[in-house]
């Protein structure tokens, strides 16, 4: 069976950007990726907002999801374009139970802010790989946005780096009954 | 040199609290006090909020700060009872001052969510001690409110506890130059 991977940093207070969507406080990954080579290795699919998708062009010379297939979910899109299908967001409910379920597929999801804060508040995550930077930026966008499902995790692995990253893995109980 | 310490547990979507205050869904430490009596052992000096003051009445049998010296912020009440000396707001930052560089003093910071943020967003935690519980209740009061303070943090110890109860101890970057 597939699962459904939050693969996200954040600041010690619980930020994953600034109000304007800025990562500049962000570590940049280059002396350290954190295990995310190995990560993306294993991943097979994206999902990812239309914002995040568009931004991802500005900021990069070439598309780095080139290998996977990526989802992009947009209100107004259809269809599909060089590198990624298009779904409304109705659709992402079944279309993960199909990745997962009968294709075996290990998913990501990119961003933004608001697709996460959708698959959080529809239970969807099954492993939570929260990267907490111990830089306290005081106000911003936060990773778990106000919603009414309720959950206990399993923690799972935890992993210090020398520079004070911390690396925190927890499963769904679910998984592990 | 003293210093003022943030012990307290939060959720793994960082809320100290449910909305209305209450805290059902925290584990009462009765297996596990994940180190909180040899914490309690080495504070002098606990501040408070009036209302979190008052709810400990209700709560408990015996007062259980009657050992410390014990501070609690109103804008009411003056003078002092037989369990604590009440100051203003305005009051905090000098005596805080004078506990830990004059006197040498261990201060716990106990709550509740008003007094914790003005604690935070004025720069006075030397050290922060958190306990993640893997549980995700989807919105209540967060241990960390919207603030113009940055500051860089040191991660100094890490600690899971086989019940998935995760502590991570922050000091101030300054304590370390």
């Amino acid at each position: 069976m597939g699962k459904v991977t939050l693969f996200i940093a954040q600041s010690a207070d619980g930020y994953i950007a600034r109000e304007d969507g800025s990562i500049d406080w962000l570590r940049d990954g280059a002396d350290e990726d954190y295990g995310y080579e190995e990560f993306f290795q294993m991943v097979d699919t994206v999902f990812m907002g239309r914002k995040t998708y568009d931004h991802i062009f500005e900021l990069a010379e070439e598309f780095p999801y080139k290998m996977k297939d990526v989802y992009v979910v947009s209100n107004t899109r259809e269809g599909h374009d060089d590198y990624a299908t298009y779904l409304q967001p109705e659709q992402i409910l079944p279309l993960v139970n199909m990745l997962k379920n009968e294709q075996n597929k290990t998913i990501w999801v990119v961003g933004g802010a608001k697709l996460i804060h959708y698959f959080i508040s529809a239970g969807l995550i099954d492993e939570y790989r929260i990267f907490i930077q111990p830089t306290l930026i005081g106000k911003g966008i936060p990773l778990f946005q106000k919603h009414d499902h309720e959950e206990e995790l399993q923690l799972t692995e935890t992993n210090a780096y020398p520079d004070g990253m911390l690396a925190i893995t927890y499963q769904r109980e679910e998984q592990h009954h």
